[in-house]
């Protein structure tokens, strides 16, 4: 096992298909109040910079997926995609 | 000029460097409290799914960047990156 480094992630995190976005709902709404009516749709999501202490890439990807699904994202209503950069 | 298309586009809006990020440095102090430890830092974006009627990607994305800098970001402390699939 080698020394701890710390590694650079991203949680990607958004609604499943099918759950409904009423904050996405609201923007569309607003923008075309403003005259943008040629917005269909917006869907809004999260993401997460993070910077994990971690021997490798491996173990620095298995972290931030435990993360992702014990607190950035709600595995209910929402799916995460995660990315280690070396 | 074509007829008009909907075209799918993804905004990602970032807080700048330098900008304090209360909200990911709450979520980095909820995960120590929880044992992950080895998280050093979280800094907390957003992005948008965005469907938009246009004749052309080059016009999808001038009016995503549009949108984006008029609603979905602050441009005075946070940055944006619009991209358009065809």
């Amino acid at each position: 096992m080698g020394r701890p480094v710390v590694l650079k992630g991203t949680v990607k995190v958004r609604l499943k298909d099918g759950v409904l976005d009423p904050q996405g709902q609201t923007i569309r709404r607003a923008l075309a109040q403003m005259g943008y009516d040629w917005v269909r749709n917006v869907r809004t999501g999260r993401t997460f910079e993070v910077e994990i202490e971690a021997e490798d890439l491996l173990t620095a990807r298995g972290r931030l997926e435990e993360i992702s699904s014990k607190l950035l994202a709600n595995p209910v209503i929402e799916s995460f995609q995660v990315e280690v950069r070396s």
